[in-house]
């Protein structure tokens, strides 16, 4: 959607076919179907955005699906797995991991908003393969959508995620799981804030979960460590440091909160 | 703000000197102070809504500055304890516990919005000592704000708001202390959201932790439990079972959420 009006032919390619029903009703894509048939032949730059797994799967599949010289570029969660993958496509291809940092709880085209690509940081992550052809069409097409370039390699990117989006979704899915249904009538927005993420699909966070698990496991680790002192500090009653500490994650909030945006503007 | 317009007169009694003219350069109220004063002598209703602490002094103040019957309401976000000093109360005063089920990680006037208590549900605690003319007052004034009235027990609420509210505060807290500045450029509206509670004052949060320290630490304790078994299966790659109970921890977010929008309507 956000990329609409701004590409010689747009084309879309979607196993459920409600999807391409609506996405060619709704003008958003110039072609569509279930299967890629003979639509990705005539494609110079092919966008992969499904799950972790999947695009690992068409990773695969695409030497025999495009004969043609291709720019490949992924929107995937994780990168140094995907990255891995793209390392061995055929000459012809000239392959980058992106992963734009916005998204949604919820999936599907009745959820899709090309407005949060606007102001987004966009993570692009080059091979040592990555021609200047591809840079600067990934830049360009980041541009487009309203988002910022950040480069970075792999590992970088998959160590910062298990800590801004992979944890706080084990984080969120956790405390959901935690509280009793009567509880219920008492949760406000604080509640339905800090568990959004708990309904991201379990099946997609799997991929993730699977593809960056030593950064998660290292991240999850201290997240529970922390939340032990936190626990002792309450149960032994030392109220001044429990203070002191919240105060700390307090000021580191608003610290990475003005970092962020710093970074877009 | 919610109030104006609904009272025969309304006072209001802020230790912020900005907030007392503020809030008369606003009109909010129809009078103000930094210091009880006289201001007090006049009141039918009164509401104490500041930190927890703050209230229970205020209970043990309130003997000197009202010679008169009064109903006396709290704000406050544990019960209990505020309850419990209630009933100390000469026998004048005709008290109740309340809490509103919305709010603001931000305070003071600036972050003032009446619009929150639209559609709340808001707890009512009453003592055996609460006259039915008290009970009425405070289900027309939730009733006048747009709330919707929950009456339970102290106990009942502090179980509630310990997993509702007062764990996910520290887990937002724990997970904002945990985050790298470095990984600043890759958080994005997940983590945003996650975090949000972080930054509610920590000052604040002390008076709540130590007044509902017991169902807090089992609440936390639980919490720590589950993490540790999302960590144990992702460390020995038993997938099957983590997506399951990650599906289980989403669809126990959706029921809540059904049910805590399903009690208001």
């Amino acid at each position: 959607m956000a990329l609409k009006g701004h590409c010689r032919q747009l084309t879309g390619i979607d196993p459920d076919s409600c999807a391409v029903e609506s996405a060619l009703t709704r003008r958003i894509v110039d072609q569509a179907e279930v299967l890629p048939g003979e639509l990705t032949r005539d494609a110079d730059l092919i966008i992969l955005a499904t799950p972790v797994n999947m695009i690992l799967l068409l990773l695969g599949a695409l030497p025999d699906l495009c004969p043609q010289r291709a720019i490949v570029m992924d929107f995937g969660s994780t990168k140094r797995v995907i990255c891995d993958a793209m390392r061995s496509l055929p000459e012809r291809f000239d392959p980058l991991g992106g992963h734009p940092m916005c998204g949604k709880e919820t999936s599907g085209l009745e959820s899709a908003d090309p407005s949060i690509f606007q102001g987004a940081n966009f993570a692009l992550i080059p091979l040592k393969r990555t021609t200047s052809n591809a840079r600067q069409a990934a830049e360009a097409l980041v541009r487009l959508i309203g988002s910022h370039a950040l480069w970075m390699d792999a590992d970088t990117h998959d160590t910062r995620v298990a800590a801004t989006s992979h944890l706080p979704y084990l984080a969120a899915n956790a405390l959901a799981y935690c509280t009793p249904p009567s509880a219920a009538p008492l949760a406000a927005s604080g509640f339905a804030s800090t568990t959004r993420l708990a309904v991201t699909p379990a099946t997609m966070m799997l991929d993730v979960l699977q593809t960056n698990r030593d950064a998660i496991l290292d991240s999850l680790h201290r997240y529970r460590e922390h939340l032990a002192e936190l626990e002792n500090l309450l149960l032994t009653g030392n109220y001044p440091d429990l203070q002191a500490v919240l105060a700390a994650g307090a000021e580191n909030r608003t610290r990475i909160e003005i970092s962020a945006k710093g970074e877009i503007s």
